[in-house]
């Protein structure tokens, strides 16, 4: 196909399609005239996946490129593919404190959360100082919190992993298991909080009483949400 | 105390604190001279909420006040209380899609699902919008999901939101609630998903085998935390 339809097709636009091109992202398509060049699905499918890198979860560019080459690397090696998309970090609240590229900073209550659970976790996961930094922003403000508090939580992450797994258990080619792999981690996110915002309001209900119709809109206790 | 005190003991600047009481976010203190006042614990318990809305999970000043009005006004019953809390949502990705003012959108898988589980929910909940809106981006991007693959996850948030209302059951005094359900609903997100993603990391072990020391750094594939 040639560039404009694959705009068509991947919803990015001619000119970003050309930058992705520039800066490697993207293989160059083949040459059908000086100016011209041929794409395929192959083509069409990275895109989507450049898409969720960047626009879902806000990668900058080179940090996707560094994701997608290490990616290409990898794909014949199904553990080291998923560790690669698993150790991606949004670029959100959630980001961990990182220092450039030196050995990874302590977390002592990761380290004893996980040698709880008997998990085996390579050192590297950022997700280990996301731990011991909320731990550390929930005591600072005044809630007494540690990681044994964590491992009914633990418990139940490792339930939803299996989920997770389950559902990349039957995509067998390497590209697209990775590409699923970014999409069902980044993406699900948001939904997976919702539904504990969801399941919060309800056990509140059940707790707390009253129907579910209230807080009622413009009543006395209006309903908190922006 | 006095107001540089309330600054030592709360980390807010004098600057900020004094921001906080012109826009009416922090009660003025009891005044002893013409330019001085005494502040109290009431003073620094809430400066602490005020800085897990704004700077923890970045609301802004207006919607801060928004909330912390509503929780004053329902401070007398408690599923209201924590239906305002539940209902606050963060300003980033997880955002739900909004109108103003009107009719919230409808969201028919979210409802769906909200059936399937017996769960009371508030329809102002913006969690609603949110499972509608991950449900439409993953088929947007090729993945076949609806709200049926969710329903694993669901149970998995049940269980979760049950360890979080036992939390919050021995704390009786109703700001405090507000307060740790604001602390442990937000500041919990990042340490959830870390769990996940160290689970989904074991996981993979379990699945696709090699010890827990791969990959190396450095190696030819390089771990992918940037």
């Amino acid at each position: 196909m040639r560039i404009s339809e694959l705009s068509r097709r991947s919803g990015v636009s001619n000119a970003t399609i050309k930058y992705y091109l520039r800066e490697g992202l993207l293989p160059p398509g083949r040459a059908t005239a000086a100016t011209q060049a041929e794409y395929d699905e192959t083509h069409l499918r990275r895109l989507r996946l450049i898409r969720a890198l960047t626009g879902v979860r806000g990668l900058s560019v080179a940090a996707a490129k560094h994701v997608l080459d290490a990616i290409a690397e990898c794909q014949t090696d199904t553990h080291r593919l998923l560790g690669i998309v698993f150790g991606i970090w949004p670029s959100d609240a959630g980001k961990p404190e990182t220092n450039g590229d030196g050995p990874p900073q302590e977390s002592p209550e990761a380290d004893a959360l996980i040698d709880a659970m008997g998990w085996s976790v390579s050192e590297y996961n950022p997700a280990r100082q996301v731990i011991d930094q909320t731990l550390r922003t929930l005591r600072s403000l005044g809630i007494e919190y540690d990681w044994q508090a964590l491992l009914p939580y633990a418990d139940l992450a490792a339930r939803t992993a299996r989920h997770d797994l389950d559902r990349l258990q039957t995509v067998t080619d390497p590209l697209e298991k990775a590409e699923q792999a970014v999409l069902l981690t980044f993406l699900l996110e948001p939904a997976l909080m919702a539904l504990r915002r969801l399941a919060q309001e309800d056990e509140s209900i059940v707790r707390y009483g009253e129907g579910p119709d209230t807080p009622q809109p413009g009543g006395p206790c209006p309903p908190g949400h922006e």
